[in-house]
């Protein structure tokens, strides 16, 4: 018999994956120009020519067993140690090559650090809007994942909300930023009082509270900011990094987990991740992919067209009337929906070839989420049926 | 708090990355060339030229956003293609794309099947000796693997056991061939009876049982021989391929599993697996290995060193009297120790710098494993060793 688990969940279609599906459907129909498609988080910009370069180097001069062979189970000691050297250097904590687990992107990294500090049974809290894959990736460990409501406009985590649902049942925190959907980047005040809560409750219950932070915008900021990093303000934190955006490499599947340096469990936690990945087949991001990104861990693809895209959208959605908080970084913007069923609005936007995500999806109601990971003179020629639509709802 | 049952996996260490390890170390003392390391199945020649070339032209010619970016959550579709023709010209059944799902090797390819087809409770059945990861990837579905006893000294599958165990908590059952540790190849006239008790069970207990083929080896064939291919004799078939060894990529992590035309649900179990994959982090192999392999299904590495090197040990191990079964294919032989302890025989094979594997870790009593993927003029310079480990039993 077939696994009825999986089998149901064909039935649940993604709403993001049905949205891109009709913009190719409607491509096909009046064009790609003309199709205004905000629905997918893949990245517009090719690699850096660094990342290239290292491949081809790779390919030529080293020895193809080596090259491509097994790695050792925590990983390329290589790549470790320069992702290590990485952290090191850009946020001062003292990282070694043995707090650093390779994994096949930002899920692969998420799915073994959970399965590291929980158990079934367990709860893991996330704060609304959150990326849906959350839902999966919490349930494959056999916890129970919870949502700490969200707080608009702002979208600054709910701390109060938070302390309140912080039970003795929760093992981790799983958190975001910069946040997909909203594009907010966690305040250094909000990393603060979080990091105080959760050791506060980790005494108060007598176990460690974990925190899981999910950063694969972690490179794409804005303003000339920078992102407030939450391994430095609670040690007790998994960083799941991903080179997907930061290099342009999604298909490629590299990410890793960085253990904290004084994190509970830091001797062994890599060496239990290790021991995951026999569980679920995974063994290791590719070999060559490791060792290529190892010698690019200090460039990151031309980020800056997001920059210019966001900026186009956040002043054309404010001059238009919408509620909408500026993003400090990702390539997501989330303006509030023009009526409260934001599925509606979804719809309605369609009639004008704009395709939005619904915020239901991400856990809150009346919002609409757009990717704006595309060319920018397509930004720009999608503002009259922005504009359209916005009129739709005088 | 850590996973407990992670956590506790880190104290029973695996045998085989054991002995390799004491290989290293043994390496550092008496020079690399002195020790006889029979125990990992690490391909020990390069992928073809034709791979490497593959690999090279994608990253000259190919528009880096289409190259790295994100496959669709069924795979790269000219992979999978590519791979339903191979097979179908290959073993003359009618694959098509839709019954390809790529993985993360062997590894991947068998954890997807086994959730697919099974729920927790179930149990799946394999046959001794067995690869020691079966326990992880089976355990990781929430099923129970139980093992036929094995069959000495020829190593078919033992169907009368099998088919007592049949019984209706069997969802699954996982076999390999060319199998490791034996080297044994599956005979038509093994895998026609196994059909027809699977046929004969399923239709008596109202549930279909669906065969799980785990078939690295399938490439590394001797005698001029062919390998019976299972799906062949039994539709509810999912087959387990890596690349691993056919292109000597294991750090790649290349695979897929393939639906065999006919099976229950073929309809729906590749989406099914893209599904599983949201649970384990998984999301598709890399992308640009995908492209290249698909350019070469036709070729392999040139795996003739295999047989080269188990002529040269299988002679010499008869010579010296030991009870063994000419392996088919793979890259290992499967004698029997000369004392009934196999693990006081292998550190007794220590002492001459011969590293071998005892059988307890393949769920037998007895024998050893001898991984032959090394340089032949090492398998020639360890007889002498071999025939000093067999005279200290004379």
């Amino acid at each position: 018999m077939l696994n009825e688990t999986y089998r149901r969940m064909l039935a649940n279609k993604s709403v993001i994956r049905e949205t891109a599906a009709y913009g190719h459907k409607r491509a096909a129909e009046i064009g790609y120009e003309n199709v205004f498609d905000y629905s997918l988080g893949n990245p517009s910009v090719p690699c850096p020519p660094a990342f290239t370069a290292a491949m081809q180097d790779l390919l030529a001069h080293e020895d193809p067993v080596a090259l491509h062979g097994y790695c050792p189970n925590q990983g390329d000691p290589g790549f470790r140690t320069a992702a290590a050297a990485h952290l090191r250097a850009r946020f001062g904590l003292p990282y070694e090559q043995r707090h650093i687990f390779p994994a096949t992107g930002a899920a692969g990294a998420i799915a073994h650090a959970l399965r590291a500090v929980t158990a079934p049974g367990d709860e893991v809290l996330t704060f609304a809007p959150y990326f849906p894959e959350y839902g999966p990736y919490v349930a494959g460990t056999g916890a129970q994942l919870k949502v700490v409501p969200a707080q608009a406009p702002a979208f600054q985590p709910n701390l109060d909300a938070f302390e309140a649902m912080l039970t003795p049942a929760v093992a981790a925190v799983l958190i975001n930023t910069p946040n997909n959907p909203t594009g907010v980047v966690y305040s250094a005040a909000t990393l603060e009082r979080m990091a105080a809560i959760l050791a506060e409750k980790s005494a108060a219950y007598g176990r460690t509270i974990f925190l899981v932070s999910d950063e694969p915008y972690r490179d794409i900021v804005f303003d000339g900011g920078t992102v407030p990093y939450p391994a430095a303000f609670y040690p007790h934190t998994l960083t799941c990094f991903s080179f997907s955006k930061s290099l342009s490499l999604p298909g490629e599947r590299l990410g890793y987990v960085a253990v904290a340096p004084g994190c509970e469990g830091e001797e062994i936690l890599v060496d239990m991740m290790a021991q995951i990945s026999r569980f679920t087949g995974h063994n290791c991001p590719p070999s060559i992919i490791q060792k290529a990104a190892a010698r690019c861990l200090e460039v990151t693809s031309d980020l800056t067209v997001y920059e210019t895209n966001m900026n186009i959208l956040y002043d054309a959605l404010k001059a238009l009337g919408f509620e909408v908080e500026r993003p400090g970084g990702t390539f997501y913007i989330f303006p509030k929906a023009l009526e409260p069923d934001a599925n509606a609005f979804c719809r309605k936007a369609r009639e004008f070839d704009l395709l939005l995500v619904p915020s239901d999806t991400f856990g809150v109601e009346g919002y609409v989420r757009l990717a704006y990971c595309i060319e920018t003179e397509k930004v720009r020629r999608s503002l009259p049926a922005l504009e359209r639509l916005a009129a739709a709802y005088k």
